[in-house]
């Protein structure tokens, strides 16, 4: 036991001392670095151009991969980065899945003495199949876990199921109380179908108590009958569930003409600053451009796909030259189906360029707070040593964790991370009516943006 | 040069070490106050009753000192904390300041060309007189700094004097931006009478752009003659900055009925719970209840006055029997007198009690960053030990700094702290009619609740 306790006390103290004298730096002194901070900060701020054009954005509306909005939003992508000057800016060809919601989707309650004929905000989740002219109809059984709807055995079938476990509000991090209940979405319609039922209502995935339903991606498996799989405002699923405790024999109706067509032509969009001294060393920033079809996909991914687009920018207004070259990739598809961080991560891999690190903006545009990183743990703890600079854009701490779901694609890269804002409030719009582009706060949004330009310039001095 | 850099090893080697070896806590086991964490974190968050009592607060009104509305405020506290079955329950009795706000606060422009009778958003800041039935009219005087003004030597004589300098956005911190400009509002009336000038327009302290005038204490000096002063909106400021470039003999009518009366009668709002190993040492836990008469003072500082108060009943609900004293103050006459906190002040000087040490929560009530502490430094370094268990309830932080307006007034107490929460949204309704119920995000405060719960509980177990 004792040689590891030497160690870490070694460690502890050498990692100490080099914070202490202030050896963070190798490239740059602490005072030039924070004189570059202070400028990013001040330029995001005051300028707030990635707030101005989340507003452009937004009004185009939703990008729901292989819909005709999403094309629109990738060209206006395209030309704002070319008006912005950068070295590059192109698109990687990516073939998309292509769902649509159609125009109808409704619910209501039928066989009821007191409520028939009431309508349930429901929404059709991501993938769904429809349903014929006349929907669906059956009984409802709530279920809280797949665990329980197989206790049911036979009486699960013909029914449609209901999945109603609540979102824990009682964890610090909406992102927990999110993992604890996706799995009644994602995997809903598969577990109702293998009990017998004919389709599934799910509670909407969500922190904030209203009416609006959340949509979000479900799956099919090819050995298991498809049916159709919605989720529900969380006032009407808490209605739901009084109802048929008091009236049992209740029915509801189901109506969906949502569809998957077949692939379509898509776009990750891709523009870059080439580095000045090591141009083949690559530092990627970056989000998903898709977004699911409600709202207007605000926090979900455009305003961190603009922040990271504003990283660039933010270069070029303050005259810095970065030693590696930047990249911005607004990857296509990570909703329904990841393809277009397949393919850039497919590119990055037979590349003979060198993917120094990647960094991601996927958990909405709130203050900002830290990095989670995918690295070794010497190259955390280096990072660690740039935090007295990070600080003054709000970041707190770089941590072990997961990046995100595109740049984790980017398997041959050093260091992958993921920026950390806020979420308190995240998880009250996402996929949602409720994303829209008022629920962004301009300081909160461009205080990200001058984080993620802060890390990138330190990892383009520094390396990593 | 040799012993302080030796002793700084030493120092830093030593307090790695503790940190390294968990012997942070002397009382109780590390995983005795995470499992406390996780409990209030918990019921904070599911049971949100400092938000539910947040909106009664807020149906009664604004809580200007001295007014009615902040009697009716005072005997709903108390009530409440009588019902939520504090051991202790009092209002002590402070003389305020009463200023009334009346019904006229005009401003309108005239002997324009292009805009004769355009009203302007103004407001009175608190504590200007008011003025004669037909108000006062004069040319306006532009200026950015007290400097420029006196500068102007007698061509500042008979106008009114329009300081408008702006709120520094490009700060990260939102208080430096505020700390930038606030001068100009407080002694804004006694610079222009200084001058010649005959009244005061002061460009709202906001991070908003929008036509919302802010209000905030002004001050007049004896020896200064007083004249009117008034906050104008942002969207008027820049306004009135063109127009008098355009047509520099326009002239501004402003008419105020405000009015100072006789001091008048008021209380701090006190409850507590009675320690039960030490009940003699006290922790005050507590902000400001008075607001000013915009909006309804939720984040300012109604909500963090409740969620101090929440701290004992979260004790209450979990069972938490505290070994030291909490004492909940809720301290009358911030905004424009300090009264309430000097008459605390001196009952604590008096008191045979130890005041051990003193939260404030006066920041709004946004999602927790850290805590500042005026306390020495090794106290300093204990308590950042402390974090690992704080960092629950999403505090990263313990620095030096100052505490609160009021419990810095409890000079003799050990360790003085500042609840400190993400402020990029504060300033953009800080005194005005943006300061609202709905601006206050139920999971933001509530987790204000418990971080400001945890470290109250670390400090009555384990001392200062």
């Amino acid at each position: 036991m004792k040689k590891p306790i030497a160690a870490l006390i070694f460690f502890t103290i050498i990692s100490s001392l080099s914070t202490t004298f202030g050896q963070a730096f190798t490239n740059n002194s602490k005072e030039h670095y924070d004189k570059i901070a202070d400028e990013i900060i001040r330029s995001a701020l005051t300028e707030a151009k990635g707030y101005e054009w989340l507003k452009e954005l937004c009004e185009i509306g939703p990008r729901l991969s292989g819909s005709e909005n999403s094309l629109k939003a990738i060209y206006w992508a395209k030309e704002k980065m070319e008006s912005l000057g950068f070295d590059s800016v192109w698109l990687q060809p990516v073939m998309v899945p292509h769902w649509e919601r159609g125009g109808v989707e409704n619910a209501e309650i039928v066989k009821s003495k007191s409520f028939d004929g009431k309508s349930l905000n429901i929404t059709a989740l991501g993938g769904s199949i429809g349903t014929s002219g006349d929907g669906i109809t059956g009984h409802i059984l709530e279920v809280k876990s797949f665990e329980e709807l197989h206790s049911y055995g036979e009486k699960a079938k013909g029914k449609i199921i209901f999945f109603n476990r609540s979102f824990d509000n009682g964890l610090a991090n909406t992102f927990a109380g999110y993992g604890g209940v996706v799995g009644q979405r994602v995997q809903g319609a598969v577990e109702a179908a293998k009990a017998g039922g004919i389709g599934a209502i799910v509670r909407s995935v969500t922190s904030k108590y209203d009416n609006v339903p959340h949509t979000g991606v479900m799956q099919y498996v090819e050995s298991v009958n498809k049916v159709p799989s919605v989720s529900i405002g969380l006032i009407d699923a808490d209605f739901l569930s009084r109802a048929v405790k008091n009236e049992p024999q209740i029915e509801v109706n189901i109506k969906l003409d949502c569809k998957t067509f077949t692939d379509a032509k898509s776009f990750n969009v891709i523009g870059e600053i080439r580095g000045s001294e090591f141009p083949d060393e690559v530092i990627v920033v970056g989000g998903h451009y898709d977004s699911w079809d409600k709202g207007c996909g605000a926090h979900d991914d455009g305003a961190p796909c603009l922040q990271t687009m504003e990283v660039l920018d933010l270069f070029k207004r303050l005259n810095i030259q970065p030693k590696r070259t930047i990249r911005c990739v607004f990857f296509i598809n990570e909703e329904n189906g990841t393809r277009g961080a397949e393919t850039y991560g497919e590119y990055a891999m037979n590349s003979t360029e060198i993917h120094l690190a990647a960094i991601e903006s996927d958990r909405g545009v709130f203050t900002p707070r830290g990095f989670t990183a995918d690295t070794d743990s010497l190259t955390l703890s280096k990072l660690q040593g740039w935090i007295p600079v990070l600080k003054k854009s709000l970041i707190d701490w770089i941590e072990k964790g997961g990046s995100g779901v595109d740049v984790s694609r980017i398997k041959n890269a050093k260091g992958l991370f993921g920026f950390y804002p806020d979420n308190q409030r995240y998880m009250d719009l996402h996929h949602s009516d409720n994303d829209i582009f008022e629920t962004v706060h301009p300081r909160e949004m461009e205080m990200g943006s001058a984080a993620i330009a802060i890390f990138t310039y330190l990892l383009s001095e520094e390396g990593l």
